[in-house]
């Protein structure tokens, strides 16, 4: 439980600070609020929430609040005095600094000096007396928490821990036949599908990142890496292949990880884990850049649709599913069969298998040899 | 230092890698290579990389290998045995599993049985045996690093800590008059400059991000937060007001805070940090959203120009600024000077003012009331 006051509180952050209160009423209760001039808003912020101290800082304003709250027993206080009483008070251990201006500078000071905590939304505060400021909290402990959206979006990047997660926004680049109808899908050859136009990558991979196979492959891994289940973990359609994926938390907050579409960059995080090392590849150049994002066409994504299926299934399918795949994609490679009938066959070898679960690796192997087997009598057969 | 075996170091992740541990000679050595049947590029890798075992899948290619290696004293294993090899010895402590296909699931669970850390990019063997291959992994403490590109971008959003900053990229929206040219911005009145595009904001911010004097101020407030210089502190614009702020780490890689303009976000997790509380707040939706970035123009933007200026001289000049600033805009709001006048003012008094260092809370405020006074004299004679 944390104990507020708030400075500015009929201001445009004030009432919003007072909504994630009403959002949050085990979690946050209001000791003091403190506004300019506004004595109706104010007024009807005390009634609701009921707060031990009150002050406005325009004299007339705090007079004609005192008459209007006589049926109450809480004190109204005037001035810079009021600001100074709600901040200092043994009760709040959290000011949320909500007043514009170089006006929330004092009260600031005055509250770090008392020992507590800022929710700050008074940036004007840190531009003035940023130095003296950042001093104070550091000497005495406190912690300043920014409340600008810009400031928020670093803190929460840098920060941790992160709580807990509400999905996984997996990108996808589509491919390079995002969008094509089927008909012209059929024409497909092992050439234009090597292509893909951001990532440069192994023949298997770039084949099934055209079918949208590896995205499939990919949801999956992410079920088991990350513990979420499957409504949990969303393909969003980038293009660009700029952000490389995204987790959103359970607040509503998603933070993303952006880079060039350049393999070295995961591949060093790897192993350089759990730090960073210093790097010379090209950096990411945003300006100028546009993102695009769109959810996938299950329909034309047959491969991500399968994946789904096949991995709430479990047990032996994904791995039945995969072998299949493989099989397929070498076959395609190989001119044997036709760009669809990759993810057909592999459809098709899904539907037959009789899924068991997985004991062993044994259990995995004999499902992979069985979904091959079937996979190249049904490439013989096209 | 870590000690890797890389299984398919031939192949696209495999020869990245390499790359990798070229850049890295003091954090990374080599002790096995394994692939399939490139015999040139396998030989090129080990007279480089010089290894202590290297292995073939392909048994005629590991008899050439192994002839034309005959002048090292390295040992050429082959088949899937080689593999075996290279994941259960003693001096590797990570294995990259860069092969492509189900064949990886072996070798991954051997090296996990022998207590490897595993860095994964072979994503086959998640998806045919994950549970089995999770498990094994948290029973005997081993890590799984993701090194696909989307499991990695989740895995940096989710993992701590983070490593050295590079700099922190703030977004603006570039406010209402983004582009308008200096003719067209002379007609500004207070009511065109008070809506904003995205945030609904009280009237003193939403004039401070027509001007952009708004993100000057941030930049100032970032610099006071983050404890980072100002030439690593870069804006954006950033129109659509999505991502509310970005951080690039030493190793290039950029995470990103995303959501809805929605103030309560950040105001919520001010007060639930350091955890995050559920919220019942409307949800990000990317799907169709398009997200643009560009370099602000500083001639455009002067007030931006003048906080980088003034941050970086410090002292009692970025509060000089700030009240100036203050005065002017609300004697703009009141009709008392036009919108260009807002930043002129504020840099007229910026300039004429002689610098002191900050040495208590009475140096900031008398010089704030200084510029206060000169910016209300200047606002009369204008």
């Amino acid at each position: 439980m944390k104990t507020l006051s708030i400075l500015g509180s009929t201001g445009s952050i004030g009432t919003q600070t007072l909504d994630v209160v009403r959002e949050n009423p085990d979690q946050l209760r209001v000791y003091a609020l403190a506004a300019g001039s506004n004595v109706d808003k104010i007024e009807q912020q005390v009634r609701e929430f009921k707060p031990q101290r009150v002050a406005l800082m325009n004299e007339e304003a705090a007079e004609e609040l005192k008459s209007r709250l006589s049926d109450l027993p809480i004190p109204v206080e005037q001035g810079m005095k009021g600001m100074i009483s709600a901040v200092t008070a043994d009760e709040p251990d959290t000011i949320v600094t909500a007043i514009s201006g170089r006006i929330g500078l004092e009260p600031t000071l005055t509250a770090l000096n008392a020992g507590k905590n800022i929710a700050l939304a008074n940036k004007e505060t840190l531009v003035a007396g940023g130095d003296l400021v950042m001093e104070t909290a550091r000497k005495l402990g406190c912690s300043i928490i920014p409340v600008d959206s810009e400031h928020s979006a670093i803190f929460q990047c840098l920060e941790e821990p992160k709580g807990t997660l509400d999905k996984l926004l997996i990108t996808a680049s589509g491919g390079p036949f995002l969008g094509w109808p089927h008909e012209k899908l059929k024409g497909v050859t092992p050439e234009m599908a090597l292509k893909h136009p951001n990532w440069s990558m192994g023949a298997k991979i770039t084949i099934d990142s055209a079918t949208m196979m590896n995205k499939g492959l990919e949801v999956i891994e992410a079920h088991h890496l990350f513990g979420l289940n499957y409504d949990k973990i969303e393909v969003l359609i980038h293009p660009q292949s700029v952000v490389h994926s995204m987790v959103q938390y359970q607040d509503g907050s998603v933070l993303a990880q952006l880079g060039r579409p350049d393999m070295r960059l995961p591949i060093q995080y790897a192993l350089s884990y759990p730090t960073r090392w210093p790097s010379s590849f090209e950096r990411l150049d945003l300006r100028g850049k546009t993102l695009t994002f769109q959810e996938p066409n299950l329909q034309e994504t047959p491969a991500l649709a399968l994946a789904y299926e096949v991995g709430r299934r479990g047990g032996t399918l994904p791995a039945v599913m995969n072998a299949a795949n493989e099989v397929s994609v070498y076959a395609f490679l190989e001119g044997k069969i036709g760009y669809l009938q990759i993810v057909e066959i592999v459809e098709a070898v899904c539907q037959e298998h009789e899924v068991l679960d997985i004991t062993d690796l044994e259990s995995i192997l004999e499902a992979d040899e069985w979904a091959r087997k079937r996979a190249k009598e049904r490439i013989i057969n096209s």
